[in-house]
């Protein structure tokens, strides 16, 4: 099941899901059975969404591509990974080096953004660049879970692009301001439900960008599988609903490697992995301030 | 003006404003006037706290100590600053080593606690210390602000320690887990208007550990003062009302420091600065976990 956060008419936020009627992507208002995303996926049996769809009329569905978008859920935090995957290691590091931890930093919450809003290129970055990640997110509150119990709390996944300035970043030992830019974590385009992915470690995330591949690696190769994320994780904090954590981002080939340069005006990013949908973000660049 | 937030019969969050009736701190009930002490400090002039005082009765005020407390806001984000007093310093940095950018963190919602809450010592930390900081609480919507302007962003001060895990903060070149335990930002116990702080960069701080003073350094002697930090910082987020930023911590005395040992069971801290008052906090040590 995928499920959205789409504008009603007047522009509140409702739940959605998402159906394909015929070929084409259509969204089931969810509002009558719930208040939000966040609601939905308490039940992990999901029988609200049933009773929607049930009661939801054959024909008259909204067509996904002509509603707005809203993030799907609102996290009141959003923890994200550094240093992941195999082969993506600080500049410092050796190659074959595996952190021994997980290296978890934060979005702030004016990070947030919507899978089909534009991302403004900061005028004071010099250098402003995209990480393509799978997100989990939390379905109920979460403390001390065991590891054999963690994928459980896990209730769906979705897609985030840890947008990241990297003068910024580089200033500081702490990574924050540097991810933190208004907008900087566009997220979505839905939640695809956990009982829709079957092995969570065998996803391909890929990243395009202005047409060409530039990130190609699967979640097989993860230091850390997001189960025992959740389980580390939750040694320190209480997790609640709606909570994300973005697991990291995949090195860049090396052919985009080599031919990097920092986004600009105009770029767009796609994240897409496959049963998760894709996420792309243009980029505009900031007017300069005063 | 101090301005508390309380909790109710019922045990619902009122804003409060504390007046000295005859040597006794009191509360003056702000609920007829305003929803939080975020909307009191929308109003500079404070006309809404003027009146309610005028309204109150001139008896019967519930005397603070006789009232619980909640943290005075509620931020949705919350930035705190290291290294930003002369002497405090990387450990892999020279003594008189200066900071050319803020570092900047992030403690998430789930570590703020009120000004009278114990805190728990985690079960899976070895070493939990305390910080002792100024908090700066915004009072409307900073985004590019000139450095001119900064400081009347700036409603008001509080008090925050910024309880910090150190053994799992050196896990990883990020210190958020060490920084993110739940309770780790006890914040109050008031907020002091900026209008009665003559100036922000001349008070000394100072921090009680069971009756002995482990830190007293005035913020004359921070690498950056606290209108330039909401000047740095509003060029990457816009900050909210309410949002809060500590501004670090000093390096506690050369005595301190060489009989320094993680805080126990029972262990008492409080964080003292003239004119903002005192923030005590009761460490707990937390049960072990499955």
């Amino acid at each position: 099941m995928r499920l959205v956060t789409w504008l009603g008419p007047g522009g509140a936020e409702r739940p959605g899901a998402v159906v394909d009627v015929d070929g084409t992507d259509r969204v089931v208002d969810l509002a009558p059975v719930a208040g939000s995303v966040v609601e939905v996926l308490a039940d992990p049996a999901l029988t609200a969404v049933a009773r929607a769809r049930a009661e939801a009329p054959a024909a008259g569905l909204p067509a996904l591509d002509d509603v707005e978008l809203a993030p799907p859920v609102r996290p009141g935090t959003i923890l994200c990974l550094g240093y992941n995957y195999a082969g993506h290691v600080a500049a410092s590091a050796a190659p074959d080096d595996v952190p021994e931890y997980p290296n978890v930093f934060v979005k702030t919450p004016n990070t947030l953004a919507g899978p089909r809003d534009d991302v403004a290129l900061p005028a004071v970055s010099q250098h402003t660049d995209y990480e393509g990640e799978i997100a989990l997110v939390i379905g109920r509150r979460a403390r001390n879970v065991p590891l054999a119990e963690a994928a459980g709390y896990i209730a769906g996944y979705t897609l985030l692009n840890d947008v990241s300035s990297r003068d910024w970043q580089d200033r500081s030992s702490q990574w924050e301001l540097g991810k933190c830019f208004d907008g900087f974590a566009p997220l979505g385009p839905w939640v695809t439900t956990a009982d829709a992915v079957p092995d969570p470690q065998d996803l391909l995330v890929e990243v395009v960008r202005d047409g060409v591949v530039t990130v190609s690696q699967s979640t097989e190769t993860t230091v850390f599988p997001m189960a025992f994320v959740v389980h580390y994780v939750s040694q320190v904090l209480t997790l609640e609903p709606g909570d994300v954590i973005s697991t990291g981002t995949p090195q860049k080939l090396p052919e985009a490697l080599a031919a990097h340069r920092p986004l600009a005006h105009g770029d767009t990013v796609t994240v897409r992995v496959a049963g998760l949908g894709e996420l792309t973000t243009r980029f505009v660049q900031e007017a300069a301030q005063r």
